[in-house]
């Protein structure tokens, strides 16, 4: 954002699964008989997710996919976006195609014809609110390179990245051109750690682009920053990861959230809720209002408070897509 | 259900359009503007679905269909089931397949090939909890007879109609088998008349099936009593029409609703609810209650007062399938 560029477009342009979720109730007996790790992601093929729907009660279908709820949390907000996912040219794929343009973000991939499906994510949500997911890719994981338009990545103030999408070999390189693309433009490179499985196979790739300077705001919650860093304690991984990254923003769930950048240090203390009813969404919905305060040049603190707003909205209803009017909560709570 | 008849297995088979709904929150202006009747049911083809669902909001998919969101409520009240319907071989009538399938109700009928797809009604709703509905038919009208086994009718208390279904032509001679397998077996016939537009254009078939005595119970609104009898008059409409039919059902939204069986008048206040978030469903979970009450023998005003608690949980959340313990529920105003 250097005043020698041209004013970009867009404010954010996400990368990530195009993915539909299938959310049902389910108590922790079912979710164990299963064999499902509780409160954790999953990757699953066509026979898991066939026995693992016909295992689940009635459903409800809402899109999700990590990056994708950001935008529509960003959108929400009154933030110009653009997606980049793949889905296939089926139903479901017409679902997510239809529910992210209608949040007003701009969505030009291509349905992918014939198989495999559009990705879904069976989540199974407990009475506690914590959510067990259970991801089949499909088509998402077929986002190919030339998906990227370069000149709408450089039109955007900040390019965000999908951790999950990294494992996948197609849309890891279109993230690595779309990295370089940003760099290029003077572009802001946001990236989400997603998941500590993602690390287990992808952390040599994650420290490498911390290293080369590539990411600019890195977001992680407790565990991702262990399995980065290898640090048990909270402290000393922060001060390993935190002079690496422009900005850190590491989430803690109901202990709220830390960001560190340069030599300011804020932290926020998760909103007050009386009744969490799914969790599902609330680390994308933090990201959407940490990135919307950070476009509009806000403080570290009120980015972060920006964040755990958004987060509260997303943990008192089912789905991972925001439903409250996200701009009148954060000018009720921000001023 | 004479004595001399055999137990029958089942306790309700429904017949019924196999929809899924999508639905989105929708301010007037906008309902006005795709010139929607507020409140009302239209019957839309492949344009006008396309039309109206890229008008539409961020939406969500959930099961629907009257006379299976009754079934859905039916199983929950613990009630045993068996929905005859038609979906396509495509992701939306697997969504729709399992979600039925997943309440426990028993469905057999097997996915239509080729085009159209499956059934879907698209749900605008307003900010006081009305809804405005457009259904695409889709597969859903082309139940043929020959999926009904008569043998699956004569092993239920109860056949249970819905009156949409008898506008397309294939799915109308299905009910009528239907009705006569009923019979002979000597089983109660319900029937809700659905909607008005149904009444102005099936008006005659339906006043021949009350005057040949094929209707048992019949459930109808305030709007649809009138089209049927033509008296403006609430009581004058009852008044002509109760004589005709063993037990007659009528829905007046916030006024309750009323209920008359032979010599016996009933009628229940609507339970008292702070916000009704989506009225959608709302008389499909009245006849839910209503039967359930009624296959375990209750009184007539039990049975119209588990339809206003029945009716009471479905407008409290989006969707037209229960989300509460519908039997706990149930026990704990019943007693």
């Amino acid at each position: 954002m250097s005043a020698t560029r041209p004013e970009p477009t867009f404010d954010v342009v996400g990368i990530g699964n195009a993915i539909v979720d299938v959310m049902a109730p389910a108590d922790d007996a079912t979710i164990e008989a299963l064999g499902m790790a509780r409160g954790g992601m999953t990757l699953i093929d066509t026979d898991r997710a066939h026995e693992l729907y016909a295992a689940m009660g009635p459903a409800k279908e809402i899109s999700g996919g990590s990056a994708a709820n950001t935008l529509a949390g960003l959108a929400g907000l009154g933030a110009k976006c653009v997606f980049i996912g793949q889905v296939a040219d089926d139903q479901l794929g017409e679902v997510f195609a239809h529910d992210i343009r209608a949040t007003g973000i701009r969505f030009d991939v291509a349905a992918r014809p014939g198989d495999p499906p559009t990705a879904r994510c069976l989540i199974f949500v407990s009475p506690d609110g914590q959510r067990t997911m259970n991801t089949y890719l499909g088509a998402s994981q077929f986002l190919p390179a030339k998906a990227l338009d370069e000149a709408l990545i450089a039109d955007a103030s900040i390019l965000y990245l999908e951790g999950y999408l990294w494992d996948p070999e197609e849309p890891r390189a279109a993230m690595k051109k779309a990295i370089a693309a940003a760099k290029v433009a003077g572009r802001e490179v946001a990236f989400t750690l997603s998941d500590a499985f993602v690390i287990e196979r992808h952390g040599d790739d994650f420290r490498a682009l911390i290293d080369a300077g590539d990411i600019d705001i890195l977001f992680a919650n407790e565990v991702e920053l262990r399995a980065l860093t290898g640090d048990q304690d909270f402290e000393a991984g922060l001060a390993k990861l935190a002079p690496k990254v422009p900005t850190l923003v590491v989430t803690r769930s109901e202990k709220g959230a830390v960001g560190i950048s340069g030599e300011t240090r804020a932290q926020v203390l998760a909103e007050p809720i009386d009744h969490v009813v799914d969790t599902t969404g609330a680390g994308d919905m933090f990201a959407a209002g940490f990135l919307y305060a950070r476009v509009k040049d806000m403080r570290l603190d009120q980015c972060l408070h920006a964040g755990a707003v958004c987060a509260r909205e997303i943990i008192s209803h089912y789905g991972a897509r925001p439903e409250a009017d996200l701009k009148a909560l954060l000018a009720e709570k921000l001023g």
